[in-house]
């Protein structure tokens, strides 16, 4: 998908909320757990019932990962499902992958080509070789971790490299990358007084914004100072919307908590 | 595996090699392509070839999610095999993972539990609250990436955070981490003029040290450099010892390969 692409997506919808799928068997409906797959059953259930109020899914690989082959089954069937029933949907794989380049260009073919994502999160450690082979692919996109939603962004993120921020050295610096045009951010909302400082950089790249809702970010503010003339924002959220319910109406709930967010984000659309 | 147990292995087998199990199906000899699992086989070949001349096995699970669910299926396969049959290796998931806490204690789980890995390459960038969850889990270790092998080290690590690098700022806070005894770092073979100045921080912890071989890093140098009283270094080869050869005599060459390696190991270990 194209940043234009999902840019009318979001006219369209008036939403840029981001749906995470972060499957925890516990944490499901228990009359889920006798089907032969729950976690596709589960997803596909909150699919159904959100995909017009939202313009991207993020499952987090960990979660599937965590149940081993079945696991990573139940995230084949997901993005397959929901490439072939709503393609407009932009998705990302939340894997924040990252290491030298040729193990970097077989990640980009594990999410690019064999599952088609729309797009993966990576970490910046190894910095420009262990990103570019992502950003080699065309119309995908690479979400680069910038300053993140937990309390560890603290321990290196923010401190001073060389007089500036780290996460800001990130940022600068990947701008410079081969296909930079391909890359997007994250950045936690939990901090959204650095987003004015985070736009002086890259006033029109796409910010995945985790960390509203169950950790605590608010959307007003975020987009008071993250939004783009474009938004320029994916606003995730995953425990807030997927688990509203553990009964029998768990894909009706969920879509009621999908829509109390997206009716906030067709005001701030609407004002554009 | 405690620490201790590996360093009994270490002087027993004379020998501190890991072989990577980067497995590439365009690198793999023509005859094993048309067996049920190439990936799996061409991995229990070069294991009964080379256990007795190394320590550790590191599959690096890019390789086996570029091939959807039947690489996770060769990845199971290939730890299950050396768990059964020789329980003394320790194994290494060179995952590279890290994410929010919840998260991480689903990687945790994925790679602990479900595949029973002694331990998991992680990256530092979203700091403790990424890296405590794997720390959690007993006898098993987490390595860190402090200073990598590939030139992308120089975009961060190797900056100054605050009149100190990077990566000696990551090493000196995840000594602070809660149990931190259970971390080892990964420092690259190609820098080794650095592992002098990481001594000084953390003089008796295992290093994992990629970077011997195809990368162009001198086994000489970083046992110079980076030896502790136990040796404390883990060498990893990857492409060097398992594409030897892409004829039948594969695994044989494989293990003449990992043989010179373990005869220079041996003199050194010999000197302790």
């Amino acid at each position: 998908m194209t940043t234009q692409q999902l840019i009318e997506q979001i006219q369209r919808k008036k939403s840029f909320l981001c749906i995470g799928l972060d499957v925890d068997l516990t944490k499901i409906p228990e009359h889920l757990l006798q089907l032969e797959d729950p976690i596709f059953e589960f997803n596909k259930a909150i699919i159904d019932a959100t995909h017009d109020l939202c313009v991207s899914y993020k499952p987090n690989t960990a979660f599937y990962e965590a149940y081993g082959i079945k696991g990573w089954q139940s995230l084949q069937k997901t993005i397959q499902y929901i490439n072939k029933n709503y393609p407009e949907i932009f998705t990302i794989a939340d894997a924040k992958r990252g290491d030298i380049g040729n193990t970097s260009s077989m990640y980009a073919k594990a999410f690019f080509e064999d599952l088609n994502f729309d797009s993966i999160t990576v970490a910046p450690y190894m910095g420009k070789d262990s990103i570019e082979p992502f950003l080699a692919f065309h119309e995908k996109h690479t979400i680069l971790l910038a300053l993140t939603s937990n309390e560890g962004a603290f321990d290196f993120q923010t401190k001073k490299v060389e007089e500036i921020e780290l996460y800001k050295t990130v940022i600068a610096t990947s701008q410079s990358w081969h296909n930079a045009q391909n890359l997007m951010y994250v950045v936690g909302a939990t901090k959204a007084e650095y987003f004015r400082e985070i736009r002086k950089l890259i006033p029109d790249s796409f910010l995945l914004v985790p960390g509203v809702g169950a950790q605590g970010g608010s959307l007003q503010e975020v987009c008071n100072f993250g939004m783009s003339k474009n938004i320029g924002l994916l606003v995730n959220s995953s425990r807030g919307i997927i688990y509203a319910s553990k009964g029998a109406d768990f894909a009706e709930k969920a879509r009621e908590e999908a829509m109390k967010i997206q009716l906030e984000m067709q005001d701030i659309v609407n004002t554009l």
